[in-house]
């Protein structure tokens, strides 16, 4: 199974497919938010099926927003949390999701929470919006990444929030049950809006499981806003269509206030391929975690051989690679005049006094035979 | 050339294709927005490329969005207007950017002056929002609809805003070029913000011509907000994909202060849709324009032969039916009791004081066939 799955991702890639992966300016681009990979094939039936049907008349459904309750169903069996019904909206996508809750929940001048290193987007929104990032500590101890809470200090920071990002980007650790009580008994304490990005939850390898921190308990359920979407474990960023369950009774209502299309609502398009993704795409996905678990350990053994020092990923496609041993100052440059494009660890750190120059940021989502090529260019880089 | 247009349409409905039109529940819908015919080929075309080529990645543009390119170019090409540049921003439907515009232009309790009837989610939306509705008269005279403006009035009334929607939904009108002059002195005279929604001009029946507002001259232009999509002449509903290019600098000025991704985005298909349909449609465009030129001059000889006045409308497939005549007092009532699926007339002057309760509107956009058996309907429900 997983060689159909890599043969066909082998025939697109030569017939251009992979045009984000090198074949466009002779580099080979691991610093991409996309996998290079296609799209589930029930997902391609599904959207040729609108458009051959022709019928892109006003969408109409008289039981209920199809994506919505798929994202119901999908949370109950997958992750036995049922989200409250009737608290689920429907965004275009997750910075949007973001921003509105900033804007909404939030007052400028305010701390908001946050792990950094962080999706960079997320960061600079908090910034851009007049609110202040403050840095939840992300350490390397003996057994991995930690990530410990201190309440009194998100008091003194004037935090009115805090954005959990679950599976973590970019080091892609998933949160242990214990450090999620630690995070709700604190924004219990400080009585936390809390936002959690769980976008990279379909995307957690064997054995490590995800936990919705919505699903913690009633009080928890009762401040948090659950934001997900299909588009990064099933490769459909271009389809914009997200959705956010509302737990927070103040949030709800003021997004109730706003006027009803004002945030405006995903396509039709994006709609169906978001059900078919969750609904019926399951053979696709396994195959897809088979691939990027063989990726994943090829990174992990590639980094034990090397000075780039890498703790594996438990959830996403993403290594966040950690240059310290090298003695390079800017890891990301020196790799990229070796023709590999990684993400920059300091633009995970902006507009924060967090230090993430040794890092960069490492996409895995690719075939195994580019996958080496990137590793051996990383290796040119260091060792030359 | 119609032929083709109009045998694959049957087709269609034949197969299913018309289910709105009454092959769920035995009624001939003449109510919903969207028209009974299929999209164009080369609409079809490109969305089947973009799903056969399955790359759904992050859309990047680094010559700008081709939505806008291809917006700006329309614009010039059919209607001599040179957009701004710099000033087009991209939404996902025409109802949004009306609700942004109030939201960001108008305060509560403020007027919004409009044309009363009209499009009835806008009256609900200025309603919603706590602002007025200030219905501007829409006459029948001797030639037929007549629009007069009385700046005296919309001053007491206490009007921040113009809601111009030209082509006019109900009745089809096109604003003629001394109209909109007459719309302009009194914007100027009343410093009034104007949203121009032109989502209706690529359907003007010859020899008719629509002028964009902001094209007026440059105080208009400077004061007018140009809402407008390819899904209404395209088919394209549920693409959900808009634009509006923000002449008025204020409004501009405090919508790039909202969060970068606070008002979502449209989907690529959304986009692409969008593109072919206004760079590559006009053979099928041509076809469209014939069909329904056809419909209306056949609903223009029926009405001369029955009790039920209208004016044949200069764009739309859209006719605003008078039943004063015929002495039924709900007129949509008792044409849906034959069989036929009207919108009526109230609907379109909610939260004002105008009656319209003699009126009906008729979706016209369907086979001959079709919409013979839509105007017997009618008959039967005002003869029986
Ligand atoms: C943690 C996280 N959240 C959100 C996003 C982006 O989501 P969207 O494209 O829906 O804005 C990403 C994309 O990489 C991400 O890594
Ligand atoms: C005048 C007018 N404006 C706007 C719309 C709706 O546009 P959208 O679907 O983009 O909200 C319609 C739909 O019938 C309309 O008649």
């Amino acid at each position: 199974m997983s060689d159909t799955f890599e043969s066909v991702d082998l025939d697109r890639l030569r017939s251009g497919f992979g045009v984000k992966w090198g074949l466009d300016d002779d580099l080979l681009n691991a610093w991409v938010a996309d996998m290079d990979f296609g799209i589930p094939g029930p997902v391609r039936a599904r959207l040729r099926e609108v458009v051959d049907r022709e019928d892109f008349g006003y969408p109409h459904w008289p039981g209920g927003d199809p994506v919505v309750a798929a994202f119901e169903q999908r949370m109950r069996d997958r992750y036995g949390w049922a989200p409250e019904p009737g608290r689920t909206r429907v965004f275009t996508d997750l910075i949007q999701i973001l921003q509105v809750v900033i804007e909404h929940a939030t007052a400028p001048g305010d701390g908001i929470a946050l792990h950094v290193p962080n999706y960079p987007p997320f960061l600079a929104s908090i910034h851009r919006a007049g609110r202040r990032p403050v840095p939840l500590p992300v350490l390397k101890g003996e057994r991995g990444w930690e990530f410990p809470v201190d309440a009194r200090r998100l008091r003194d920071e004037g935090c009115t929030m805090l954005l959990l990002v679950n599976p973590h980007n970019p080091t892609g650790r998933v949160f242990r049950r214990e450090e999620l009580r630690a995070f709700a008994d604190a924004a219990r304490e400080l009585d936390l809006v809390v936002l959690s990005d769980e976008i990279h939850a379909d995307l957690t390898y064997d054995p490590h499981r995800h936990v919705p921190f919505a699903s913690l308990d009633d009080d928890t359920a009762a401040r948090t806003i659950t934001a997900t979407s299909a588009t990064k474990a099933f490769n459909l960023a271009a389809t914009r269509c997200a959705v956010a369950h509302v737990g927070h009774e103040g949030v709800r209502r003021e997004l109730d206030r706003a006027p009803l299309d004002y945030f405006g609502t995903p396509s039709l398009l994006g709609r169906v391929a978001t059900v078919a993704a969750w609904r019926e795409s399951e053979d696709w996905h396994r195959r897809l975690m088979h691939r990027l678990t063989r990726n994943r350990d090829l990174v992990a053994d590639w980094s034990r051989e090397s000075d780039v020092d890498c703790v594996p990923p438990e959830a996403t496609y993403l290594a966040w690679l950690d240059f310290s041993r090298t003695g390079l100052t800017d890891p990301a440059d020196a790799v990229l005049r070796a023709g590999v494009r990684l993400s920059p660890g300091p633009e995970f750190a902006q507009h924060t006094a967090v230090d993430a120059k040794p890092f960069a940021r490492l996409n895995f989502a690719t075939s195994e035979d580019l996958l080496l090529r990137v590793l051996a260019g990383i290796d040119g880089a260091v060792n030359g």
